[in-house]
């Protein structure tokens, strides 16, 4: 074992790729708890910026809890309308006040920051939602607790002491199904809707699979106001359908049946139909931490943390450090040494330590056959000491949203 | 006495001009207490406008009510920021739903349009304000308590039913300094600002006539990015100034003093600088009905209603009718008949008889020196007969946002 | 004219009680409106004492606004529910944050104790109405903007100065028909209601009076579960309409006709019928200062403040201060100096001066036949006078919770 | 495999209790994310019980979203106060109206009953919070979105059709790591706080085991008024220390560490001192489904659902049905089967086919020693076939309370 408490060992149990049965999960960027999620981290980073452009480091702050109240909408083909607005309410608490080097008080624009984050998060991932009458987003941001005794600012940062006892886990490689399931929100979320409108951001989607049998089940929210009628509704599925499937067998050699929504009911005419793309607009509230874990995915078939990594102040929160952190080893740890099927890094605290020497670094490995675990270990080892020597740059990817957090 | 129950009568006091004290008061546009009539009207007129459009007429509603809780802000000479939001909640109730012919129930976008309302109207006349940002604008539409008797639609307007109690009070001309102080205001928020970019929406004028010297006492925010030092703010509070005296004494014979920010401390640095140009920014709350009486004063000398006019139904709504209206009767009597110094005309309604059938209409008539009341009391009494036969329209004005409610 | 300004002079119209037309309302205590007047007044006593219990004196604050939203009820005879709570949102400023002589920093909880007397004024006012259940009491309280500095404390009270320029009217004694208003409705919520139990505070009574005929329009708002069935409704209209019509033909020799919830219609069965014995239960929103003058009525054929009197700091707000004081004037005038009929008096603030010496303190008598104001203008000037000098006792009176705001 | 799916199988890892490292979490009743967890699921209980007593059945409604922002306090040794209050907001949606066979459209008071709910709950849970002052809830339940196509009413219920592809998991037994770390909480917030009050209810237990040494960090709000000195307080720490020992030694032979508030500095003053005995007073915000799973414990080395458990509709949710069922199960197998060191189950639903009939129904188990899976197989899948087929019982003992959610 390193200084860093490291510890590589064999799991006893197949890698989740060759398990029986693996089911997956992931709320895309327009589900409602998703857009918490993505409220919450803007926010986030929004309130590091602040402080870094006006105090030189960041201050105490954290922005975890955003809360979404569904609203009433009357979708109609061709275009129906917002009748009452999603209530969006921001909650946490955020350092106002600082001391310039000449004894001044400066007052600084915590809510303001904070609700122009939103605005911007919002028009960015869901445009058909109007700012301010679609939906109405409110804060309440309390004072922060005193001193954040992390110092992180223009002249470096020092590794700052855990102040909590706290956990996070990584996974690497995704499996099959965990890509494609990645894969495809992003693919429809991105140059898919760009090319086809009618498609909004509120795409969940449920992969199952059984041996070599993969099943995709996708909840896609349609936008009222490109959809003139049921054809072109029922085109819209098939059309998603489609393309999914593409995708899936793209990489996958495993069979592959794609159905998208499928509670819709033609003769009901009870359809997945909006008007701003987003189910938040009618009956479906959200809040941060109820979704995507750290990685993009939830994964029931993997130990995960259940703190909710957006929102959280990247400095100092050891629960977000280590979840971000893990999956960054992790990935390293199969890009750069061969013969891994699976690995997985857990991460422990332990409170008053500098949080790049962890109580516990313990690191599964699943390895091919044919490879030994005392084959690699020296090297995943040196990669997780790595990666934690280098402990500060997580908060310095978060700050400039390099790091994914849901 | 008429069939409308129109009495005119000699009043047994001076005109108000012609009284020994005199004061008068105007809440600017951008006070608090104004911003939150402008938006109860502006949500009003929306609304009316969304029933005629969609169902062809107005259904219940009242919007008579708006809160505003005031942010904080950090002005500063060159530009400051709005720190903490203004927080405006649109209150009343209004009808959601209404069914076509064929039994489909349909939903009204009751909500949006408010805050839509809210939203033109608080940009127009505060553009520094940023919408969402620096005021935060939430709803609490109430259900509509049931039917709205009275009919007001496409196809012509039935005059209604009086449903309380109410009294109306309007008064023609105004006084000297009632003038001033108006126009006063009106100029400044109109072609001076267009000018002189610097003054900001909150102008309290404050007039008070003691014999033939009117003292004016005005309140003027400044906006701080357009004023870069003490030095220019002291410019701008000189101009003001100078255009309230010019403007005065254009318009009276008798001695005018003018002081603009009084309780200014340029020792202090204790200046009334704002950074959107509304005292909304920091400490000063507001709400319906607080401020401008119907005529757009605050005018203690005369008999005043307590009605908030602004915001309320303007179809069925008596309070807000009748005061409309009298002010609108005692201008034309004044406008059409000469001789008359000073006219007053009140209209208390009667429930359950139609409200162009007043229970009473009283006109007091102060004259000028040498006519009787006998002389022109037919005619007066004949104007108000025509103007109470017209009562509709002072509906479709209010609707078409052509009269003034504060 | 005396070194407080004083001026006593004789108005050239009759007094009130001798015009042929006068109207009078009162909106009883549970009435929305009022409901708001009298939270808001709690909210600044409950604060005046607590900065006086904890820091000595009284510290800046002002919380005149209240922001009622009716809920929704469904009363039903034997007993109804409220299905949705009424929302109150009290909005104002409260200095937060003390220092003690030695430096020390403490918190006060003035949102706790607004709150509370919130609460306990609620539960007092409006008993059936469960706090925190069928109320949602919410509260926004921004920050003083800095120093009150009139001192009013412990080692007693110096005479603040003008911090603005306001105005304040009195009037004495009331007409019969005023007298008639207020006791009938004091009555009716006092006595009357403690042997009745059906009946709810929210009493609204306008008296209308033609030459010596007086009309009472009472609306009075039944408690459902005291309310077995339409006959015992009808009883309890019946019985209020005997106790108001007694209770004033004891007060005047005019003739009196009484009708109490006109509006009702027995066949439709729509009667004001309520689970809590307020219109805010559903449909009637309300906020402070839209009601009652600070003598407990509205009065249009009197000059009014349009100034809220309720809520306000007692200590150096100049508006209330003069609203109370010159109630307080007129009613010493009256009282001490026979032979008026009609006094009234209009106290100016001039900024920067002591509020003992305002720039203007009017006093208009209507003296009974064979008194010339000649005759008891000295004695009416002493009061003026001396109420004047006592001006801190208001304060005082105020924070004791003895004076009358609305 | 059975009809319903059912397949028991060994799986490929140690028990949990085998294991190296172990981490476990529980988040008392008094933490702001469990009090969240705790109001939803009694909203939700007492919906439920409100659409039985009214219209026999419940109707649709979710109340799954709860957010808690936290407050400011000022605690102090022999008693401190609140000085702002915490905010809840209760939301979700629930069924408003209903017809009764005459065609009758009734309201029901869900805002009510739901702010009742909350009320009762955080009186038994927080007694020292006072409700409406220390702690403001308001409620935001919008309109249900239709029929619950799922009848459970007085006449017995139906198994519903599954409408979701949801997944839920359960484990048992609990490891001696697990067991005492839950019993640890529920005896210090139950027996333990009896006695000794100044342990407030905000108790949060981690349990970390490597091989055979469990260290139990607690950290434990104490409520300031039964706290008369610092000496008083490091007795409270040492006491609760002690007590915590004492249970876990008598529930295991491993070696025991235990930490009570090991974030104290006694130096600084800094110590974990509540008015109300929880974080929500100051600082620490909360919100549903982000602690404890549906067995009461965070698990990071069992699978775990992200669903959150508390306050979803227990009639037709199937995320909650298979995680409250899941867990039943997996207790009762090995309750009734001997020779099982682990077993987990594991439900995926399918859409349109009664929830009694799952997509899969795994069952994974560790044997003894000396115990193979064939020997207890057919034992095993009996009781998983029997649970499933009495699944709406879980519905049933949901509404009665008589189920852990969190």
């Amino acid at each position: 074992m390193s200084d860093r408490n490291i510890r590589i060992e064999s799991v006893d149990r197949r890698a989740v790729e060759d398990q029986e049965v693996e089911i997956v999960e992931r709320k895309g960027i327009g589900h409602p708890d998703s857009l918490c999620d993505g409220i919450a981290e803007s926010v986030s980073r929004a309130l590091s910026n602040l402080y870094l452009d006006r105090v030189g480091e960041v201050l105490h702050y954290n922005t975890d809890e955003t809360q979404l109240a569904a609203g009433n909408a009357a979708p109609a083909f061709g275009g129906g309308e917002v009748v009452e607005p999603i209530y969006i309410l921001l909650v946490g608490r955020a350092t106002r006040k600082y001391e310039t080097d000449d004894g001044t008080e400066h007052t600084l624009p915590v809510d303001s920051v904070a609700l122009s984050a939103a605005r911007d998060y919002l028009n960015e991932v869901v445009p058909e939602l109007e700012f301010g009458i679609d939906v109405v987003v409110d804060v309440r941001l309390g004072e922060g607790s005193g001193d954040l005794q992390t110092v992180f600012g223009e002249e470096g940062a020092a590794v700052p002491m855990a102040n909590d006892t706290s956990f996070g886990v990584g996974h690497a490689p995704l499996t099959e199904t965990e890509r494609i399931v990645l894969d495809a929100e992003e693919y429809l979320n991105g140059p898919y809707a760009e090319r086809n409108p009618e498609l909004g951001p509120d795409i969940k989607i449920m992969g199952k699979r059984e041996g070599d049998d993969i099943d995709l089940t996708v909840a896609a929210a349609m936008i009222d106001r490109h959809i003139p009628d049921m054809a072109a509704y029922r085109d819209a599925v098939a059309k998603v359908r489609e393309a999914v499937t593409d995708l899936a067998e793209d990489r996958t050699d495993r069979s592959v049946a794609v159905e998208v929504n499928t509670a819709d009911d033609y003769d009901e005419g009870a359809i997945y139909l909006t008007t701003t793309g987003t189910s938040a607009e009618q009956g479906d509230d959200g809040s941060v931490g109820r979704g995507n874990r750290a990685n993009g995915l939830i994964t029931p078939n993997r130990p995960m943390s259940m703190e909710a990594t957006s929102g959280k102040n990247p400095v100092n929160h050891i629960g977000k450090i280590y979840n971000l952190l893990s999956t960054r080893i992790a990935e390293a740890v199969v890009e750069e040494v061969p013969g891994i099927r699976d690995f997985r890094v857990r991460l422990l605290s332990q409170i008053g330590r500098p949080i790049d020497q962890p109580h516990v670094a313990d690191g599964f490995v699943v390895t091919e056959d044919g490879v030994a675990v005392a084959d690699i270990e020296a090297d995943v080892e040196a990669i997780v000491d790595r990666e934690l020597a280098d402990v500060t740059d997580v908060t310095r990817s978060v700050i400039d949203g390099d790091l994914r957090t849901f």
